[in-house]
């Protein structure tokens, strides 16, 4: 399994040594704590608020970003680049073509696409134009990107921001602001293998990030719809009642049954029908138990769904990963667009206690297949069938910097290989010419900003950022036409020919 | 000079070489026509547009992106994403961190900071929280990222989208959402190193990307000032003349002296006294001779502009780069936010005749010094002195796709390298089993998604997706215990022990 991408080999290695140790308690303790509550970006804005408010200057000029936004420092966009260069390097493994989008569409491309979830969405002002909104995914903008070019067939990748108006103390520990990287299959394929081929790519970057045992739990939208009708709930309830099962992950079986009944109008009977059901995860055995299931098996959708289903694991087991899924009934994805199979990956923190359920820490990928949605743009509704994934890359980018954090780990935030320094005044001028004769070479280099700057200062410089060489220019190597190469971890100095600089930079640079 | 940068060397010396042959006339011809007046955006809009109308099932639905926006193809990723690359190891390679902010802002964390060109701003929707706007450029989200942490010294690069209601009648050939790539320097340093610095990073990068002549226009903001002193412009007028000076690359003389005269009030002989300036243009000669010019020189802060322009003059010389910069006392940059030395970089096309003026297509990238800005953020007004540059990515980029499309060249999508095939029925899980295995041993390889595909079929897909090896697998090999790898380039094939099958590919990727 490859697990480095594109990544320097050191670089990431570096990354990984910090994710590869158990999480110990007080880190598995403040990934639960951020999960369940504290949203960091409030603390610090109370923290921020409060210096300025000491200050008393401007008392009413607050400087912050937007509520549910952050910025990315330096040593954040290091690690984020690190798990995005993992997860598009799986990408392009995988024969994905890049695409982009605009970050907004004219809203009526995005309504009656999100069901319960369109509310969330951010509108543009009229300022005398479009009606615009915030893309809230990267699907919708997919498929209607399909059916403007009359595209039938494309495996695509997009990285890209979306928008969504949660409300931080409903839904904890998500940002309004935040990364999506999706994979998708458009095309009538034959059934199951693309589906399978997605799972697999969510295996390989989970496998590949490190980030400890995970589960995928998979289910059919069919076999979702099928046990509401079985279960006795009225097919114009569907979608709504969908929507309360898709909080399962976040809210005990006994509040989702009261959302059900007491807000939506549900029988109490109906709601306990579906309890029983929701109950149930498994295997591939859990598959043929169902195809047995008395009530279930009289649904023609369900079984449709449960067929898929059984082929699904047979490809799985061939791809070497069918004991990472779990045929989960109570998965069943918020989003109105999903028609067919469901997936969802969570990672597990290892019992404590044998026999002790794993304990998931919230879903980090998560997609399914969706074969009406480019029909809806079509004029004439033709339907080209999608399937595809997407990498909650905020989610992992949390634990990875949580646990950072915790070691006190330091990532390196520039690439810089040499300063060009000096010990003497009056050597801006040569500092120049040098460093300017580097970067002109690709030499990766970095002189102080002083016209002059103490050796010490210079060489701390280099202590504090990481940079691995010095070179000195200084009166003595000026009159015998050289410069000193110094190794900053060794100290040790050597006296070069001015004109063989580059090439021994080069050399000292392709052995370290 | 490296212009490898990040890229695998032959995608980009199949790029370059492209870019390298001369623009023909139908070249030059297609991007003057396009800066002139063609929105290709809108043209393909009417195209959908009537395209829909033929069918008259929705007449009016019509799939679109908004106005002054575009999807990006992979074709066009692939072209982008390789000029990032080249941009983003530039900033790499002078030592710049990156970093990220929001997409949008608080409101009144970006009023006041663009002059005249505020109303261009998107602002949300008010939906019951915050007043928010898209960012206008990555600038002055910079300022306020240093302020809101009290960060004193940063060198950073920021690469990422921003948004501007441009009127495409107005401003031909520009695009409401744009790709900006900054590098600023931020920090008390001594004068003019790291404007020098910014200057020979947009040389190295105009260079790198090899898209023929080039000149950066150099001026500063205390001579623009100075010289609108000197000529008898109020100062209450500085700013909204500064913003029509701005206009000179896009309008002819005349016209700005009119929106000047008749729009804004400038008496006419002032303007007149103003025309006589911004007719000049030269070297570093002509930072000299503006020292001896009998207006300008009495005054103060015109006298400050031109000692550090000559300072600059003096390191750029150093840094080799001295016949690239033109001191131009036209250039004036529309924003507010500027206060020293200013800059624009603009492609030329070689003359036809000799003695003729270098032909303009525009600016391609541009910046200033900014020594107040951060201070608008901070309670207290502490400034924090800022350098920077910003490159037009959407325009380099719409040249390059221009001389593409002219030469008819084609980009390969997918970096496959692998395509697992067969020849017979029934072989779709040896094909599974043999793909999981590749992909874990990090080779990208694809398949078809169908049960039982032709073996043509499989072959032409290799030949139309550049895939240069394919794996096949049929009944003989199975029985044998090998597979064979057919090169698509040389028809040729060989069989190979199943159990040497990863280590054989990764020795031919290896190779070739």
């Amino acid at each position: 399994m490859p697990q480095l991408g594109l990544l320097p080999r050191r670089a990431w290695a570096a990354l990984l040594s910090q994710l590869l140790r158990p999480p110990c308690a007080s880190c598995t303790r403040a990934v639960r704590c951020h999960s369940q509550g504290e949203e960091p970006l409030q603390v610090a804005e109370a923290v921020l608020t409060s210096q300025l408010k000491a200050h008393q200057e401007k008392p009413n000029f607050i400087i912050r970003t937007p509520k549910g936004t952050r910025d990315l420092s330096p040593q954040q966009m290091v690690v984020r680049e690190k798990i995005l260069d993992l997860v598009v390097s799986c990408f392009k493994r995988h024969g994905a073509k890049g695409m982009d989008t605009p970050a907004f569409e004219l809203k009526e491309m995005l309504t009656e696409k999100y069901g319960e979830d369109s509310g969330l969405m951010y509108d543009l002002k009229d300022q005398g134009g479009e009606l615009l909104s915030l893309r809230y995914d990267l699907t919708v903008p997919f498929a209607r990107y399909l059916a403007m070019n009359k595209v039938k067939k494309m495996k695509r990748y997009h990285v890209g921001k979306v928008w969504r108006r949660e409300s931080p103390t409903i839904v904890q520990g998500r940002y309004r602001e935040f990364c999506q990287c999706d994979f998708d299959i458009a095309g009538q394929f034959d059934p199951m293998i693309p589906d399978a081929e997605c799972l697999k790519i969510m295996c390989e970057i989970l496998n590949g990030l490190q980030l400890g045992d995970f589960l995928i739990k998979v289910n059919d939208r069919r076999i979702v719809d099928g046990m509401f009708a079985v279960c006795g709930v009225p097919e114009s309830k569907f979608r709504t009642i969908c929507s309360s099962i898709d909080k399962l992950d976040k809210m005990a079986w006994k509040d989702v049954r009261h959302e059900m009944v007491a807000k939506k109008g549900l029988a109490p009977e109906v709601a306990d029908r579906i309890g029983d059901y929701v109950r149930c995860h498994g295997g591939e055995s859990l598959v043929k138990q169902m195809f047995q299931d008395p009530r279930l098996s009289q649904n023609k959708q369900a079984l449709e769904g449960l067929g898929d289903l059984k082929l699904l694991f047979e490809y799985l087991t061939l791809f070497g990963i069918a004991k990472k899924i779990s045929f989960d009934l109570s998965l069943a994805r918020g989003l109105d667009y999903y028609t067919g199979v469901i997936y969802e990956a969570v990672l597990l923190h290892t019992p404590t206690q044998a026999g002790e359920e794993p304990l998931s820490v919230g879903s980090v990928a998560a997609g399914g297949r969706y074969d009406g949605l480019v029909g809806m743009f079509d004029p004439k509704g033709h339907k080209v069938p999608c399937v595809g994934l997407s990498i909650g890359v905020e989610r992992i980018f949390n634990i990875v910097e949580q646990r950072m954090k915790t070691f006190g780990e330091k990532v390196r935030t520039t690439e810089t290989q040499v300063l060009v320094a000096t010990p003497h005044k009056n050597f801006l001028h040569e500092r120049l010419k040098l460093i300017a004769e580097l970067w002109d070479a690709g030499i990766k280099a970095e002189m102080l900003y002083k016209n002059n700057p103490k050796l010490l200062t210079q060489l701390h410089y280099c202590e504090s950022t990481g940079i691995p060489l010095v070179v000195i220019v200084g009166e003595q190597e000026l009159k015998e036409g050289v410069v000193k190469i110094r190794s900053v971890a060794s100290r040790e100095e050597v006296a070069i020919k001015r004109e063989n600089l580059v090439a021994e930079i080069q050399k000292r640079l392709s052995e370290s």
